[in-house]
């Protein structure tokens, strides 16, 4: 252990020590606060796929694992001490974390806003490193973080905080194709699964102003979409349904991470419409270049956002009074409650309660 | 023979009457010129790969071919008459001829300026019909053509009009993407394939100001792709080329219709990097969701341009002296043409001279 360290922030954290193993209590330090940071303590964080995915060591060439591991890009909390040249924040404001807690600052990508592209890599919030390429990070399944203050988010939300845990990441991967794509009213819009991106999705595109269809293989998800503020459902399986909206969409955004068809979705698409594809399935997808070619129509990528395009997806969210629908578990249940996620049986997002850990 | 057409325009065209058949002279009636007409008597016709794939028949849903078909809509020709309301032309003007030449003018289509997507189907210069549904049209290997000045094409060149006649289909596939994802200076543009789709590419980015690289499979045709204005010029099978160049590109326009594999471009995508599509292979292409996401990249499709656009290309390419490398040829070598198209031995258009036909 290092002298900084000794001098660190005790902090508690749940850790798992390889892909088979369970969670269990980890100790560890996190740095003092220096002078731009803020030392948040963490009410709640999200449980998003890829913690699984890391956790479990399913994405070896893109994210290898290092462990002991502790997850959780989906933070959010209350400052309880900040650095002397802290402005943004003050003890007691709300803030949050994403997928990165620093970057090089002085990239294209960086100077851009694109944090998340940052040319040097960005400091991942968990299984990752700091900029030094060296102190590993941990992440918000744990009780306190000490961050960069222009890498924490601000949130204006009065009361509970554990539906806002989740905007950290999947509200920014929905917010930010929504965005790109200028959804707004007297758009059709649709939104393909009904998961934890899926019912953000909704949520976002309806504040929006969007007309919204909700995509989806289990009719079981309607009334749920409807209570989400979706317009229309139509069960993607259904030939006729889906032969009657073809060419009448200006906006589709697939959330499934599993493989499918992408081109009956497309062909909904109206000239110039945009279809964006948020999972990564393992297998390689296919279209037919005509498809696009016949009405001028895009297939895009989206990879969460930068801070300041996080931000503003929070602000909007405040103003908006959207939050995500959680299950709150206590941090004994996260093995659970990823049995859960892998199986769809969450809606629509487990949030660990770290308050109480 | 209705009374309206022995009072028509005597036209001399070239016509086949089977997919096997030879094309052979074919002389029909054009509507007389009405108030808002122009006759344009032809000087060039281009000879794009549509026109072999419907005079063999080759798309049977997309275009069934009707007989006898004279194609052709890559036309330039002068007006030698004018209606009474005409107020876009006068006799000795250069005018052009594209993929259609009416269409319904009401529906939102039509009144966005993409009649190329008129809900009732444009009246496409040959193997359709007039907006009658009944009349037949007949293309541009042939020595007159009457047509409605709102869907004719201004041109304002002076001299020989051969290498302008390819604007009207392969000039407006390229620039309409070329100009829809802002190609301009400082940017890096990628075009694929080196054929008439793609040496248009290269001199309309090349006007716009863009940095262009030709991607080839063929080392030949890298003097030629240097003389046409690319800066840079790189083998699609050399990885290592292709590897140093990753992440880099604005744009690329993708000009094959044969099947091949976009990834090794997608992944030579900077963020927010679009790749348009135009061609159209038979078998589906496949990607990554992955590739898409990181980099926030594009795929898209685009079909030609409504006329308000194609006008735009045309005033765009007289102000850069932007012209089609050309094969000028006779009507009887039509068939040698068409079997030389197929096996990409042309640079880069073959054009048939109707004025001496």
């Amino acid at each position: 252990m290092t002298a900084a360290a000794t001098q660190g922030i005790s902090t508690r954290g749940f850790a798992t020590n390889s892909p088979e193993a369970k969670f269990e209590p980890f100790n560890f330090v996190r740095r003092e606060v220096g002078p731009n940071d803020v030392l948040i303590d963490i009410e709640y964080c999200g449980i998003c796929h890829s913690d699984i995915h890391q956790a479990k060591n399913e994405w070896p060439d893109l994210m290898p694992a290092t462990y002991p591991m502790v997850p959780g890009h989906e933070i959010i909390g209350r400052v309880s001490q900040v650095g002397d040249n802290v402005t943004k924040f003050k003890v007691g404001d709300a803030a949050g974390i994403g997928c990165f807690v620093d970057s090089c600052r002085t990239c294209g990508a960086c100077t851009s806003g694109i944090e998340q592209y940052c040319m040097n890599l960005a400091a991942y919030t968990y299984n990752g490193t700091e900029m030094d390429r060296v102190t590993p990070t941990y992440g918000g399944y744990s009780d306190k973080y000490v961050i960069d203050e222009n890498y924490a988010l601000k949130v204006d939300v009065d009361g509970d905080l554990a539906g806002v845990a989740p905007l950290l990441c999947a509200g920014i991967t929905t917010y930010s194709p929504l965005k790109r794509f200028n959804v707004g009213p007297g758009q059709k819009v649709g939104i393909v699964g009904l998961g934890g991106l899926g019912h953000m999705g909704v949520k976002l595109a309806k504040a929006m102003g969007a007309d919204v269809t909700v995509f989806s293989t289990s009719p079981g998800k309607e009334a749920d979409a409807r209570k989400l503020g979706a317009d229309n459902f139509v069960i993607s399986k259904d030939a006729e349904a889906m032969g009657a909206l073809r060419n009448s969409f200006n906006f589709i955004l697939d959330t499934v991470s599993a493989a499918h068809d992408l081109m009956p979705y497309v062909g909904l698409l109206g000239y110039g419409g945009a279809m964006v594809v948020v999972g990564v399935p393992p297998e390689p997808s296919m279209f037919h270049q005509g498809s696009l070619i016949m009405g001028n129509r895009i297939l895009a990528g989206s990879l969460i956002g930068g801070i300041h395009e996080t931000q503003e997806m929070l602000d909007f969210c405040a103003k908006h009074n959207v939050t995500a629908d959680v299950e709150v578990i206590t941090p004994d249940r996260i093995e659970e409650a990823y049995d859960r996620t892998i199986k769809s049986d969450v809606r629509y997002r487990f949030v660990v309660d770290m308050k109480h850990a």
